[in-house]
């Protein structure tokens, strides 16, 4: 394991440490639990939005810390679930009055974890709703959406609930742009080298050199198949393709395309990605209204990146382009 | 060589392709050369900023094409300088008549390049002048500063320059703050594993499993040395402590501290080289005003970091902080 860093058992914390001294404007730490919180929350009269999960995704979770965007992130250990109370300390920090949404990707010890904190601060009080996000086509079959995994698509949920949260919607509004834009919302990854977690020094999934792994999760879980690399065209033809029959989208439908980097793929092979996407949609008839490149939620340095498609309508078009303006993500 | 490309030879052109349709909101292309131009240009009183250079950067350079930035970009093949025509029109493109500024980094191909341009834009009648960046410690030693690569440093070079252009400065002022931050800055680079040009199809360097790069170039040129891995808090401190004694920084300085990502680095490598990095330089009596950790000039898949730190005074903090809204950089 070649990394840069001191004690593997060290890092989050470490890491932490430094994340706060460099976005001191955005970012405060509460005491006894690794949770943080945006500068001046709570605020009166908004929703709190929370969030949280393993470390390792940046600029997800913790980047999204700001106007528009979370209120606060409860951390976890790399790829790890963030314990209860960290939580229930990020639900109270935020709440100002109008009640806390959970904005969870589908993990179990997320969920869990995520619905202890919510009994907890029911019973201070605290209202509480959640919306799960699911958009990783490749986890479970059509059908059976509510299985998946929330991957990228998350960052879109937040951010319409945000946006939502900042215009003064109420808790059951902020829920329901989140889950409307989640079941609009897929994503198929792929990735041509694993990641390693520090404290565990092995690579997450092998492959040979002329393979990659089609419909890979961003912590690097074994996808559909190990498929031969063959060009890039030929890659997101097929994501973007199984992407549009599974919605299904239909021929006219404003989108969002958004291609993500997972850590290890340089922005040039990202563009690539787009450019053919792009192409694809449009042959669907799709008009690519919103377009987002780059590295939004990674999976430490595995080199991979994904592609997805989000159907618009004029609200959700009008709730992603809010002002956003986060430690690692302003929208202006 | 493992990459989502399709044919190597076209790369540049393909991701010219998808970077114009993904930020058509920020620029253009010119047409008969590969020069992409801020979709306002030329902005009348305005002096024009430009600079280019080798693709594989991203987000340089491509990506600072904006509001309080460049105003335009001669792209070159991957870590390879762009041609003269390229050059000339991306001045004859941005010149508002009060003359146009070349950003360049101290590369012979960029130098000459852009000095063949010089002419002939002048020839035209365009004002030209120019700022090179050297911030590189490792590249020349001490007392042979001007013969210094210009790496990450660059875009702190572009910033101030592209503030000032902003607020009305001339031609000879925004080069003069170009110049001042250049003098004032210096960077070092360290490397864990090279990356890979797609038409060439072989690593950058080797380096053994216990080794790494010390001294790296952004294009992944071989550094001070092969040092051992050693623990990131040791590897930043003798970076700190060169780029200290090499200004010389005094103690009291207000300064900025940048991490630079080079490639295959994840954020939580980066947060942990600010957080020594940090102490080194507070210990040395530095304070730091301004922090910027991510990836801002990368090398293509480069697993790597570097540390730069500015010093500052209260016109360069301003700039340095004044709005900016480019492609892949915004500053609120």
């Amino acid at each position: 394991m070649k990394k840069f860093i001191n004690d593997p058992d060290a890092v989050v914390d470490e890491m932490v440490e430094a994340f706060v001294q460099v976005h001191s404007r955005y970012v405060r730490k509460l005491n006894g639990v690794r949770t943080l919180v945006k500068k001046d929350a709570p605020i009166k009269g908004k929703v709190g939005l929370v969030s949280g999960g393993g470390s390792g995704h940046k600029p997800a979770f913790v980047g999204y810390i700001g106007e528009g965007l979370l209120d606060a992130v409860a951390v976890g250990e790399i790829f790890t679930s963030p314990p209860p109370n960290a939580c229930l300390e990020a639900a109270k920090a935020v709440d100002g009055g109008k009640g806390v949404l959970f904005l969870l990707g589908n993990y179990a010890g997320d969920v869990m974890n995520f619905e202890m904190a919510a009994i907890l601060a029911k019973a201070q009080g605290i209202e509480v709703a959640r919306s799960i996000s699911t958009d990783d086509v490749a986890s479970a079959p059509k059908g059976e959406e509510e299985k998946r995994r929330g991957v990228v698509g998350s960052i879109l949920c937040w951010k319409v609930a945000g946006a939502k949260a900042e215009m003064g919607g109420s808790l059951a509004e902020c829920k329901a742009v989140a889950d409307r834009l989640n079941g609009n919302t897929r994503t198929i990854g792929v990735a041509l080298a694993p990641c390693t977690v520090p404290a565990k020094g092995t690579p997450t999934f092998t492959l040979a050199d002329d393979e990659m792994e089609y419909g890979v999760g961003h912590h690097g879980e074994a996808g559909v198949e190990k498929a031969k690399l063959v060009p890039v065209d030929q890659v997101v033809q097929r994501m973007v393709n199984e992407i549009v029959a599974d919605l299904p989208f239909s021929s006219g439908d404003k989108v969002l395309l958004m291609i993500n980097g997972l850590g290890g793929t340089p922005p040039t092979e990202q563009y690539l990605a787009y450019r053919r996407a792009r192409e694809v949609a449009e042959a669907a008839g799709l008009k690519v209204e919103i377009s987002l490149v780059g590295e939004f939620f990674t999976g430490l340095e595995m080199a991979g990146f994904s592609v997805t498609l989000s159907r618009l309508d004029d609200e959700l078009e009008q709730l992603i382009l809010a002002k956003a303006d986060a430690c690692m993500f302003k929208m202006i």
